[in-house]
């Protein structure tokens, strides 16, 4: 069943597709660009859905939430920010439907609407029309809000997860009384998002900056988290954007301060999509199939019955009873899978296909040993363990596996990090993959050249603040620091 | 503050109104009928959402996700569910929007969709033309499906929560092998959402099925809890659905049984939606504001500290840090208002308003004396208790509330629940609101008459089996059972 997968030497991208539909993660729609997310692909979004929730809350945001539909004029408000979106904007027109005579129907023409709705490809618009209402004075601020919903950008090339026309996302839309704290609440959730992505994806992140050219359409500064994947190519994990006073002007949203001044309110919006199901796959899966971390796996452990007699199933499954029990009061999720239509070997390649971390298999020489058979996802490593105290054995593996799966992908990343000084050392790196430290102009024509000859976008600008001299490699004039380039997803 | 409400008495509609808005629940935004859920309505609907998924997935229901979208055509396949949707769609008909030369945009005609999209309404078309590649077997079955989404319906008359353009819901979709398991579990499922209503919510409901005229478009029977509002309209509060094979048949989705035959598969589909904090707040709250049952409320207790000087709120601090630790380690959310830039009477007015179930109180007398105010919403009773395990004595008044609550609207069901058997006495009874019981003759032309002349529709038919025969109050036709009438939101 595995073996179906095509390799990632192979064709990593065909690879990658394989994986989404045989795992049962997603699929294809009827509707261009749309993806079904399958209950398997979906347990995951919640599980991270639900870490990233509880980690907006204690950091005092709220959830609430915003129409689907904003009204074309709100658009056009903010001069940057229609630029980047109008282009992938899937439009409303019509409110009706009528019998087209033949058996099927057809738009009711006189169902037209006076101003056409935009589906939201991203809230920042109709969240400044509200916050105009709800705020007047510094007593109001800060506004700390978060909003779980879905999104469409009419995106021409789609991937499963990656970019679909419409997406599952959150949006936080935050308002400050100054410019300092609106910077420090984009800089806090790009921590946060960093420390997700490390502690709970096991996916190391670089933090940064984008370049100008690369910003979000209404934004001053985007903060982002760039994740190596294993062909070499960068993901965009999550951004934060300190967006400034560009949507207060946009919608006259003032406030009075302290002194008793007019103000304008100060901004940010910030937010991780369902792509990061994509980065989780394509950071640790490998031919055999998928390889989740513990703390975002559906199923955390699987037991395997190894038996030719049901009096054999019988008794293993009352021994199997008290580990799940076991288990299940360390708050690991378990599954027993006792189905007689298949068999153990079927079924160890399935639950390696779905990338659940540990597997266990139970016959009648453990029963008579007091013995159990552990099998790693991660390694894929086998070892047979004493049955006592197993659950606080497993429960300590799972910790393993999750660190384990994070340093892989660290040294992949390390090894694949690169510090480049001359052209053509760069095109050969940018040509073979990973992430390459460079000198750059901070121009947006010699970034723009550089792309066009080699596909490599500057992914970030570092903000550790050590910066170092150097010459651009493109066109050797001085450079302030190194930036990091890469080709990406 | 609490004072602003209308009174339910002078005009129960405006005061339902204030209340949404004034309680900062939620409040209409610039896109017609589309509301803002803000963050203390929409956390009642996490917490709705939390209990009402555990008891989906201890049933054995998984979450997937569909596409927002839906392909036009798919919408013509089943006859009776378009002419059900489709004159209250939302049509995406263009891709792009471009500058229209006076700095705003415009629709860019060149972006026109071969086949334009509806905003799903309900997703029993998208889903069913899914299920056709997921089911070929028995094997494949039953598929217990679960989405939380948003929809849209085009309303023309719209009202916060109770009716609106875009709500959120969750949409069960389930595919069976017999009529016999679907119809099972549509039963179960209307079982599960009158638990939810009267264990949670503290809201009483009948279970019925809806007469012809009623039921869903393209349902066989729609299964429905209904409950009872304080100015005596009933209100549908969760439909259950036996599609029967009628979806099967119009997407071609059959199953090989284990006798190796090509059979249609048998369908149900069931949802609750934003819909039900409308009824939570109609069913229970009162002149001076919100009232929650405390398995809803987003915050449980509340302390307000009463103090002339700083070191007096220091002491009464140290004291409460202790009851919201010990109240914490419970489970129960407290919030201790130590705003000093309002006084306690508009905190408790505010509160009360919020519909918080406890409030506690505690002055330099109360920390003397060892004791503490405790304030119960519900009853608006008030009484000094002894500060030791108050943490315990809460736990249990929190329950007593919640049972106190679900009692009220009992007892105000009951007493508005008449039993009539003339026509005269019918009309009289409707006019002044409540559940009437009455015997009908069965025909869609009796109900539309019936409605016609007194606004009153049949909410459902009873299921308990207990037939009693007996002659319709409008025609004197023989009738097999009682049916219950009300007018209704």
């Amino acid at each position: 069943m595995a073996k179906e997968l095509t390799s990632r030497a192979e064709n990593y991208s065909q690879w990658y597709n394989d994986l989404v539909i045989k795992a049962d993660l997603a699929e294809n729609s009827a509707v261009r660009g749309s993806m079904v997310i399958k209950p398997y692909g979906y347990a995951i979004w919640e599980k991270m859905q639900s870490a990233l929730d509880q980690m907006f809350k204690d950091t005092g945001h709220e959830n609430a939430y915003f129409p689907l539909f904003i009204p074309k004029s709100f658009f056009a408000k903010e001069a940057a920010h229609v630029e980047g979106f109008a282009k992938e904007c899937a439009v409303v027109t019509h409110y009706r439907l009528k019998n087209d005579g033949k058996g099927g129907v057809m738009v009711d023409e006189s169902a037209k609407l006076e101003e056409e709705l935009i589906v939201r490809p991203t809230s920042e618009t109709i969240i400044w029309d509200t916050y105009k209402k709800w705020i007047q004075s510094y007593r109001d601020l800060p506004l700390l809000i978060n909003q779980w919903a879905n999104v469409v950008r009419w995106e021409m090339r789609t991937r499963l997860f990656l970019r679909t026309a419409e997406f599952l996302w959150q949006e936080g839309h935050t308002a400050h009384a100054t410019k300092d704290e609106a910077v420090k609440e984009a800089e806090l959730i790009l921590d946060l998002y960093a420390e997700f992505a490390e502690k709970w994806m096991g996916v190391p992140v670089l933090k940064g900056v984008k370049s100008p050219g690369e910003r979000f359409a209404g934004a001053v500064e985007t903060y982002c988290i760039e994740a190596l994947m294993q062909d070499g190519k960068a993901l965009q994990a999550g951004t934060s954007h300190f967006l400034g006073q560009n949507f207060a002007k946009a919608f006259d949203v003032k406030f009075v301060t302290k002194d008793n001044q007019q103000e304008y309110v100060w901004a940010t919006s910030w937010g991780v999509s369902t792509r990061l199901v994509g980065a989780l796959i394509m950071s640790h899966s490998d031919d055999n199939g998928l390889v989740l971390p513990p703390k975002l796996a559906p199923i955390q452990v699987v037991i395997v019955p190894i038996y030719k007699k049901p009096e054999q199933l019988d008794e293993i499954t009352l021994e199997v009873d008290k580990i799940v029990k076991d288990l299940k009061s360390r708050g690991i999720s378990v599954k027993f899978d006792n189905r007689d239509t298949h068999k153990p070997g079927f079924k160890f390649a399935e639950w390696e296909l779905k990338g659940v971390p540990v597997r266990l298999a139970i016959g009648p020489r453990d029963l008579e040993n007091g013995t159990v058979e552990v099998a790693r996802r991660d390694t894929l490593e086998k070892e047979t363990l004493a049955i006592q105290d197993i659950a606080h054995k497993i429960e300590n593996l799972l910790e393993n596996i999750q660190n384990n799966i994070y340093q892989k992908a660290l040294s992949f990343r390390d090894d694949n990090t690169f510090t480049v000084d001359s052209w053509d050392e760069f095109k050969d790196r940018i040509e073979k993959g990973g992430f390459v430290w460079a000198h750059w102009d901070g121009t947006p024509e010699t970034e723009e050249k550089i792309k066009d000859e080699t596909k490599a976008t500057i992914r970030l600008i570092p903000i550790d603040g050590k910066l170092k001299e150097g010459k651009c490699i493109y066109t050797e004039k001085p450079s302030q620091q190194r930036v990091v380039f890469a080709k990406a997803y």
